[in-house]
Order: structure tokens, then C-alpha cells, then sequence
């Protein structure tokens, strides 16, 4: 495949349900197996382990799977060169990092560090969660405000990025 | 009016008050006449009522308007061949499924399969719903997710989609 | 500078930090100083005034700032002919016109009769709220309802409007 799985970073950003991760998988999977598939969710509830097997269900063949809830800079880190990957998603991955009490500055620099340099053709999915109202409570005030900062770092080193509605790419970068 | 009234789907998504219900109107009024309007809110309370009066009352003549909560797909194998219809809008539908308790699931493969083989220029408004904070109850994720799959699912058969922001149509495809 | 500086009105759009102010102080910036920054917030709680501070912190020489929470239509007809104005932003002005229980509608009014005439190269900054699920209280589907029609009638006298996302402008009109 040659240049096709020389390193680079993709963003693809969307809402609840925009299609973004299946999109991200149409993408990789044109490109040679095996795709590694780095999941950031973890499975503490039923609704949450449903989400989990729908998508694993979705992916066939070719994929292994990784969960890399909190360390997701260094399951990165830990990426063959010129691999494809996908990691699911950026927002969970700040979400945990909240929850766990870790300083989310920190941890972000340590991420945007790994992603400036992409081992192979990587590919990171992100939530948009700051177009809807104010809302009430301060923690998810400031969960809005982490998240928004983090899509504009990892968009700024990101080589192309791509906004989902409706299942639909719109090209934002690259 | 010959082509332009031929078979073909298009949807319009946005936000609240994103303008559009108005642009599709813009549309449909470049074809002749008469424009069916299939409304699917209910008017349960002032609010309610109240915004109903003010789309009736900025559609002039020319328009004829029928109700479907929920029947939609009944509604819309029942227009006549070559007629423009706006359907405003699907979100609103799909709450009417959800709260009456019918399978969401069967409810819309109806809907698909009949806007799959429209019957004149018919034009389907939706909202994008997925873009804010993760809803605090479950009802309300369930809503957002089965909202999102549902916009994903006419995005994938519609000629043409596109994303309204205050008022402006970004178009996503077609 | 001449043509540069002529009278414009640029409406910038988007979500909680998608890096809507820093892109508006980019663009206004590429213009010889000095910069009128309108600020529409006030500071009325810690939280508040952390987030002020912020945004001065990143602003540097050449900006001129200015407090107008609720008369931005006369701040705004006070600037001088042929400098650049940077407003910071509708969707607080209109939060802080709502609060102090004026008639919506006058405000609105007034605001845009100015817009239409810009004394200069004007950059107006508005949040889309419209993208997440209905909230559940009436106040707040009102707040909603209006800052959707105020970015649309912005966005209508606009020359220029850009849908910000994760710092990566989107352009819709212009």
C-alpha cells in the first residue's frame, strides 16, 4: 500500500450518532489489514457494554481490538510503525481522565505529544458537545469547555478533518 | 413543470431555529403548486399551539396541510404522483412513535421504505440533535441516539441533504 | 489599509470553544490596529470572571475594550468611522437583554438597525445553541428559540458568515 499507510492523522468529528465511527472504519479498511481498533469506553454499565458489543459486532475480520481507557497515550505510543488505527473516541478518553482525578492539562499535552507524530495512518474520532444550551451544572460546563479545547488542539496538528451529520463527511482541513 | 417535479427526495437538517422549515418552504415554492404540507406535531398545549399558528400563518395559499403524528408513512403512500410534499418534520415523528409506544425499529423501516420510492419532489425536514452535552436521563439518550440513526438511515437514500445554521444551507450532498 | 477597512459585517458561529473569538481576533488582527473589542459579559460570579480574564490575557496592545451587556446598539453606533470592531458576543447580549427583562423584540430590532449600516470592518461572534436535545425547561427552549432567530437575522445582512468547529472555520456565506 506504500503511501497509503504512511503516517498521518485524521480527526473526524460529529455528534451522538453522526456516523463518525463507522465512517472512520469505511476509511481504514481501505487500506491493508490488520486494522488496530483502540477502544477508550469501558464497559461499567449495561447500556454502556450494549454500546460496546453493537460496535464490536459491527467490525469483522481483520480488526483487533485494545482498550486504553486512561493510558491512551501510551497504547499509542506502543503502535507498530505503519499500522492503521483507529481510536474510539477522544471524548471518553477525556470523560475518564476527569473522572479518575488525573490534572486533564497534563494528560492532554501528553496525548497532542503522541499524535504529532502518528507511527502509521491513524485515525481519531472526537465528539462535538458544545453547540447545544449552556448547561446547568458546572462540571459539565467545564467537561464542555475541556472537550472543546481538546478537538481544537488535536485538529490544529491533524492533517485532514472531517465533520459528520447524518453519516455525511464534510471537510473541514486537508 | 416536467423535471422539476420528478421523483426525488430531499433533507433538510439543522438545529432549533435553524431556518429549516423555512428553506425547505423556499424550495417547494419554486415548483407549481399545490404544496402538501404533512405536519406531525400535535398541538397538547399552548406552546405547542402557538408554534403551530405561527408556521400556518407565514405559509400563504397554495398550501394545503394534513396531519400525521403518526401515521406517516401512511400519509405519505397516500399523496398523489407528482405532487411536491414537505414533511416537518421527523424528529417530531419519532418522539409521537416513541411516546406511543410502538417499535421504533418497525416504525421507521415503514417510513424508509416509503421514502425510498418517492412519488414526487418531496422534501423531509429533521433535527440534529446529538451536538450538546450527553443527556443526564436515558430516555433522553435513547431519543438522541435513535434520532441520529434515523437522520443517518434517509441521509443514506435522499438526492440531496443539506445542513442548515441561521438560516444558511451547507450542502452535504447531491 | 483603504479598501480593507471598509464597512463590512462578518458573523462568526459556532459552539462552546470552538475557537470562534480566537479565529474573529485572527481575521481582525490582519487589519491595522487599533481593535475595538465590545465585550458583552459581565462579571458576576468567579466563574465568570476567570473566563473574562482569559480572553484579555490572549488579547494583546492595539485592542481597546469596551463593556456593553445590554446597550450594544449604542455602543456599537458610537464607534468611529472606518476601525475595526470585534462584538464578543450576541448570544450573552441577548442572555443579559432577557434577564433584565426588556422587551426581546425592540432589542432585537435595535441591534440589527445598526448592524445593517457598519460604520466599518465589524466581526460579530454568536453561539449556535440549537444543536442538542430540547431542554426541559420552558425558559430555556425560549432562550434557544431566539438566539436562533437572532443568528438568523444577522446571518441575513451579513456579507460574510463562518460556522467555527474545533478553530476550523466553515464558510457559509460570502
Amino acid at each position: 500500500m506504500g503511501d497509503a499507510r504512511a503516517p498521518s492523522l485524521t480527526l473526524l468529528l460529529g455528534g451522538a450518532r453522526s456516523g463518525k465511527s463507522r465512517h472512520a472504519e469505511t476509511l481504514i479498511e481501505q487500506l491493508a489489514p490488520p486494522w488496530r481498533y483502540i477502544a477508550t469506553a469501558e464497559p461499567f454499565d449495561d447500556e454502556m457494554r450494549a454500546r460496546i458489543a453493537h460496535h464490536i459486532d459491527r467490525r469483522g475480520a481483520g480488526w483487533r481490538t485494545l482498550e486504553a481507557p486512561i493510558d491512551l497515550p501510551g497504547a499509542l505510543a506502543g503502535q507498530p510503525e505503519g499500522e492503521p488505527v483507529l481510536v474510539d473516541c477522544l471524548t471518553v478518553w477525556l470523560t475518564n481522565v476527569m473522572l479518575s482525578g488525573a490534572d486533564v492539562a497534563t494528560a492532554t499535552r501528553g496525548l497532542i505529544a503522541v499524535l504529532q507524530a502518528p507511527r502509521g495512518p491513524w485515525f481519531v474520532v472526537a465528539n462535538e458537545v458544545g453547540l447545544g444550551i449552556v448547561p446547568d451544572n458546572a462540571l459539565a460546563r467545564r467537561f464542555r469547555d475541556e472537550a472543546g479545547r481538546l478537538n481544537q488542539a488535536v485538529a490544529a496538528i491533524a492533517g485532514r478533518v472531517l465533520f459528520l451529520a447524518a453519516g455525511l463527511p464534510l471537510q473541514l482541513k486537508g
